[in-house]
């Protein structure tokens, strides 16, 4: 469903998405327009090289919306409205509200095509904006049963000329997907972490690597999460639902003891949905071996073995340490590919370090 | 409490632990007598130097036993007739129902002095063991209300001369400590995941680094944890049905919209019970700065990264890669003093890296 391009493509809000989007654009030659409410934001994108100005008489093809969800779909009815003609997406996080409410507010049904751009949240805003950021991403998009196959296929041009890869699927799915592998982890990661506010000193003290895993994101911004999780509150619910009826069947069997099948029985299945989890390059997990180091007390030695690897001129996919508390290191493990792994072992070991694969 | 520790002290089980508590023991001039009933191990541990191995008439003043988890009680008995004046202490994850078993089984409750070393699983076996395992960790010990003085104290002499920091509780609240921090939080983590099993490829394509950060210990060994889940199945089990009701009540509070309170408070307090986790050295996580690297879509960027990051000469506290699918590489994550990172980032924005702070 692929092909060239013809702009322009209207980009309405210049932040980390929608700068990248029109940077990424016109890396591949497309007339990139641009608007946004905030000023400065705006003249941070077109001096990165996002795009120019929206003028009056401009004629977008595609409308791209990357603005706050709370404001999409208004601003999808408005776009509709404006450029009768053009091609409607977004890059909402949730899909089914959002629609919901623009075809609400009139925009054309048969224009919309949802979006859902799998990119980073690290940084946010134009000045954090760059040309590759969507590169070898998947984005979702989410067309509508009354959407025009042309307006599909210009969603599909425009994901791909951004580098990024398209994944279709209807709104619901999306909505249930994303509340599956992102929205209901977090308020499981925050659940979880919310036992050990009134938890006693020694108790947090020895918490090992896996409850600091485990909590990682509940350490994330508050407001986005609510505003996320109020848009797509159903779907997040099913999931919770589902994950605590599964506690309570697994805490019952632990107090009956009838344990060990229903406990064997979620451990086993959990090692085998951990294993579909993607790994980097979307290879599955074990297309890497990992080479453990240990590492000696003495301070500044994780950059000494950073100087080492650097040397072994060797492939690293991951690294990660297994923190020890009140250590000044640790067990840190490389991930190579599985050729790449004795030479780095035999590098390793003739620098003095001491290794295991 | 702590002091010379005189020995002899008798090991019983050369696996990870019991081998590297000698070495530790030996480390510091105790005399130390080893027993397994694996010859192989107990071999591989006395050329180790972990101790040397039991002779009839050895009078140890600690036994120490470091067997798996279901011999531990009837070990602790025997040990505790085999030598009628020995402090009695175990290192095993679960701590009540040992004791209570040890005890049933006739073990002195005068001597019986539980222990708990918080120290890593990543490896077993003597050929894993470490002088420096157990340097600077948390060692929980759990005496009874039985327990006399000297045996308590000799257990934290024995603790402190490992090298590691004894941290005195019950038996019931090391086990509720450990089902919060550990035992729960691998049960929770297999459920999310075993969720994936039946989803579509699509759904588990979308997911991000918080799924994989949620979910890396569901791919634990099964076995250890059917046995560890099963011994402390009560106090894991209220965990877990609290957990179970907090979700529900999140999943109802999504649904009526009556949303924002119930899950904006889940959301903070999930915050606050992230900050209490210590970081490395036992620091708070705020001690540390982020320095992030966005790596160019290069292969081998990582290990030039190392290398780069090795010359700056800066000690690197912690790494991690934000993973993206599809990139061969992605955002790194180094944390380092406060005080370094202005070097760091200077060096690295020097060697042409892409910076933030």
């Amino acid at each position: 469903m692929t092909g060239l391009l013809e702009g322009p493509v209207l980009v309405i809000g210049t932040g980390l998405i929608g700068a990248s989007v029109g940077m990424s654009l016109r890396r591949a030659g497309v007339d990139v327009l641009l608007s946004d409410i905030d000023p400065e934001g705006l003249a941070i994108a077109v001096e990165g090289g996002a795009g120019r100005r929206l003028e009056p008489g401009d004629r977008p093809r595609i409308v791209l919306v990357a603005v706050p969800p709370r404001h999409a779909a208004a601003v999808l009815a408005d776009a509709s409205a404006q450029h009768p003609d053009a091609t409607l997406t977004d890059v909402t996080s949730v899909k089914g509200r959002v629609l919901a409410d623009a075809l609400a507010l009139d925009a054309d049904p048969t224009r919309l095509v949802g979006g859902h751009p799998m990119a980073g949240r690290e940084v946010t805003g134009a000045a954090g904006a760059r040309r590759d950021l969507l590169d070898d991403r998947l984005w979702v998009l989410t067309p509508l049963p009354t959407t025009g196959l042309e307006h599909i296929r210009q969603a599909h041009r425009l994901v791909s000329t951004c580098g990024a890869y398209p994944v279709e699927m209807s709104p619901d799915e999306h909505d249930a997907a994303v509340a599956l592998v992102s929205h209901a982890p977090q308020v499981i990661s925050s659940t979880l972490a919310a036992q050990l506010v009134d938890a006693d000193d020694d108790h947090v003290r020895i918490a090992g690597q896996g409850l600091r895993d485990m909590t990682r994101i509940a350490g994330s911004g508050v407001d986005m999460w609510i505003d996320i999780l109020d848009v797509n509150g159903a779907p997040v619910a099913d999931v919770l639902d589902r994950i605590a009826a599964e506690l309570a069947r697994t805490a019952q069997a632990l107090r009956e003891r009838s344990g060990d099948d229903v406990v064997g029985q979620v451990l086993a299945a959990g090692r085998v949905g951990r294993e579909r989890i993607p790994g980097k390059h979307g290879a599955a997990p074990s297309a890497f071996r990992e080479v453990w180091v240990m590492l000696a007390d003495r301070p500044g030695e994780l950059g000494r073995l950073f100087g080492t690897v650097g040397e072994a001129q060797v492939s690293i996919e991951d690294v990660s340490i297994e923190h020890v508390l009140g250590r000044p290191s640790g067990l840190v493990s490389l991930s190579v590919r599985p050729e790449a792994a004795d030479a780095l072992l035999d590098h390793l070991r003739g620098a003095g370090y001491d290794v295991r694969a």
